[in-house]
């Protein structure tokens, strides 16, 4: 419980404008995209390090718990403040600090929205790949603390990757440093990495130094429309057999392809496609160019319904009205806003749907979806799939329309969960484990590592103030 | 101490031939590449997990100290048994256990020998990346432990970019299972990357699972010799304009040239040169072969004394008598033979070198260039560079005459180290900690870190029996 003493002296602390009990603030930062809620008792919104450290201090001293949060796209419920305490929210601290196109590097406050930042690295000709479905919202401290993924994986990696350093508020308010601003570094433990993916258990971030790479000087995108996945399987197996490494190959089945059609009938599917991929590759421009030539032909060899090549990353990006685009010449970004617009679309075909996000090995792939038809008769849920084909995540969505499927929900989930280890795979590729897979964590993390990732937490958060209840089981 | 009892019972555990006290195994087990000597009381070469865990397990019974060695090529002492106790030698576990090209992953025993792995792999069209030096000698295990660079981290980045999933010996004998066998993972704190690097002081690897990548179509290799550094700092910044992303981008200095020259003469290296630059491109076929071309006119157009353009790399993997090879037909591998003799050349120059691995911004490198030049003067002791220069990691090797160097040498290394932290750089990019920079950590790991760094030790190693003295100072 937060007294009105300590509420004062937080107010006393940040300034009245940043620090609030209002009921309206206090829903805001409520929900998360988990649709979960769980309401804070106050929010604060600080605008340094100094603050951050300031805050969580007088937290740690009065055993308050903490949550940091960005956008709250998190899909696991990872902001919910669960035991009542203190909405920590970085939205202020959204500065970039420094694009670095010499040392390669850039550095920010937690509060930058990734696409932003995406933008503003481009105009100095350099990347920054990870690029999560959320993007254009998530903040990059989110995406640091869930080691957000995204499509580009296969070939460039996930937000982990790019992480060279942080400035960490720790539980008791202590302010530390890790990583270097140097490509290599093997100085001591690896602190950073311990806490990237940490999900805000382990303290808040203040400041982010990331690595960038050259930007690409072109890409190809393609989207092909097929009559079953398994068409789809071969054509991906094709591009390992001719070493082809893409930056992205997603795919849709054939329930995404109907909520599509229903949601935004401009459009214009095919009407006999049941699965859409979309393929992108990047790279030299004459190259990329011919590699772009290349697939277009085997798709349409291997018996694409349809196959669409977006013309080069300019006239993509001039393409921004997405709907006004005419069909025949297409960009890259309208064909990408087919992709982004299946989770939307589910919604208008069904009332709820959970989204899962494992992934397995690529070998797998087959097998699980072969699992998850069996799983949808068994469990009399029907089940929407898309998901990033080149590295095996793949986005599950159970589409809950009667409590009926809601009582059957929970069999279905472990079941998935647990198929999905048997075949070497992971609860969870890019979501984190949050609330809602906290209790199938077991499923996949044995005893022995559970155990030591509880000693770490206690390690860092001894009075266990540090967005509790989120990661491992209680 | 261990009695004669405990010896008779790693015996009856292990098998007499793979468990020693005999002198002359004793000495083998006591050097590593640091040239330090501290003879272990006990060497034990352990097949298999569970044989690792039991002689772990009974080691923490009896609080004897376990240092893991592969290659022992080690340069900063991480393996050297400081407190006595037991050499645990994995090179006998050396099986490649799996190379899936499907799922783009492989599975390998601590004991494997680098480059025979990258071999191997590529056989099946596929690359792990990377290449310290030691790659034809080091093992796996000591790689992940050191988290291991080399010359194609600028592009592809380190050992620890790599590594996926690891089964570890904890230091209280406990199995426990790391990471996962996909590309995305985010299940928990990230305990794999967390060993990655620990430099053998939290556990023993007994299996280390790793990403693959698609081996690139086609190699250029080029070397070029011009007459001082700052042309070769002008270069890497036309590759950075033109965002040319080289594989490996190789520089040394007057004094490496010198030693090569008078170690091996039969390179015929340019009277005049005073710098050597190496660079390597890779990707498909056509591009990167007009990309070689590109890079050959802009050598020449900068004034290189020489520039030499490696053939394929088909022909370079025939070249592998090196010095037969003609001069002017010249395959990769004689380029990088070159590149790969000045350790033993500087040998040849001076009777003693102390080689460290600094890292600072690449838009630090000019600046620290000028004071290691200034170091030179005020400790008089002669310094050989060479690195690599795309990532700013630079080998900077003090060439000891006289005892008054050798007196020098504390009060210059520190100095060497104060400046690059000053410039935002790094104590060491890819040689680990072990014990000859332990007592510089505090330049650049401040007290909060480091007494985290400390805490987690003693979580995963109360009794402090693996690999004791390295790492954090004493």
């Amino acid at each position: 419980m937060i007294s009105q003493n300590i509420y004062q002296s937080f107010k006393a602390m940040v300034g009245p404008g940043r620090v609030s009990q209002a009921p309206e603030d206090l829903v805001v930062a409520s929900y998360d995209a988990s649709k979960n809620l769980a309401r804070p008792e106050m929010v604060v919104k600080p605008l340094t390090a100094t603050e951050v450290s300031r805050i969580i201090r007088l937290a740690y001293e009065n055993n308050i718990p903490v949550y940091p949060r960005g956008a709250a796209s998190g899909m696991t419920g990872g902001t919910l403040a669960l035991k009542g305490g203190i909405a920590l929210d970085t939205s202020l601290m959204n500065r970039i600090l420094e694009i670095n196109p010499e040392d390669m590097i850039a550095m920010v406050e937690p509060g930058v929205v990734v696409a932003d930042f995406q933008k503003q690295v481009e105009t100095h000709g350099l990347f920054y790949p990870p690029d999560p479905a959320s993007a254009e919202f998530s903040t990059m401290g989110g995406n640091v603390a869930e080691c957000a993924g995204g499509v580009r994986c296969i070939k460039y990696g996930v937000t982990r990757d790019y992480v060279l350093g942080l400035e960490v508020v720790l539980p008791n308010g202590e302010i530390i440093h890790t990583g270097s601003h140097t490509l290599k570094s093997v100085t001591g433990y690896d602190l950073t990495r311990l806490l990237v993916g940490s999900e805000g258990t382990l303290g808040v971030f203040t400041r982010i130094t990331v690595r960038l790479v050259p930007l690409p000087e072109k890409v190809e995108t393609l989207v092909a429309f097929f009559t079953n996945l398994h068409e789809v399987w071969q054509f991906s197996r094709w591009l390992a057999q001719e070493r082809i490494w893409p930056r992205a190959l997603e795919v849709m089945d054939e329930t995404c392809l109907r909520a599509i059609r229903n949601y935004q009938p401009e459009f214009e599917i095919t009407p006999s496609a049941r699965t859409m991929l979309l393929i992108e590759v990047d790279g030299g421009q004459a190259e990329t160019t011919l590699l772009g030539q290349k697939i277009h032909t085997q798709l349409e060899a291997m018996g694409a319904l349809q196959t669409i090549r977006a013309n080069d990353a300019a006239q993509a990006s001039r393409c921004l009205r997405i709907r006004d685009a005419p069909y025949h010449n297409i960009g890259a970004q309208y064909l990408w806003s087919i992709r982004k617009a299946i989770s939307p679309a589910l919604y208008s075909i069904a009332p709820k749907k959970i989204s899962e996000d494992i992934c397995v090995p690529r070998s797998k792939i087959l097998k699980i979806l072969e699992i998850i038809k069996e799983l949808e008769s068994k469990y009399l849920i029907p089940v929407a799939i898309f998901g990033h084909l080149g590295d095996g995540n793949l986005h599950v969505h159970f589409l809950i329309f009667t409590p009926r499927q809601e009582t059957n929900l929970d069999g279905a989930l472990e079941a998935l969960f647990r198929e999905t280890v048997r075949l070497g795979g992971t609860l969870s590729g890019e979501h984190g484990i949050g609330i809602t897979k906290s209790k199938y964590l077991p499923l996949e993390v044995r005893a022995g590592e559970l155990k030591l990732m509880q000693q770490l937490k206690t390690l860092l958060d001894p009075k266990g103030i540090m967005n509790p209840g989120k990661i491992c089981p209680e």
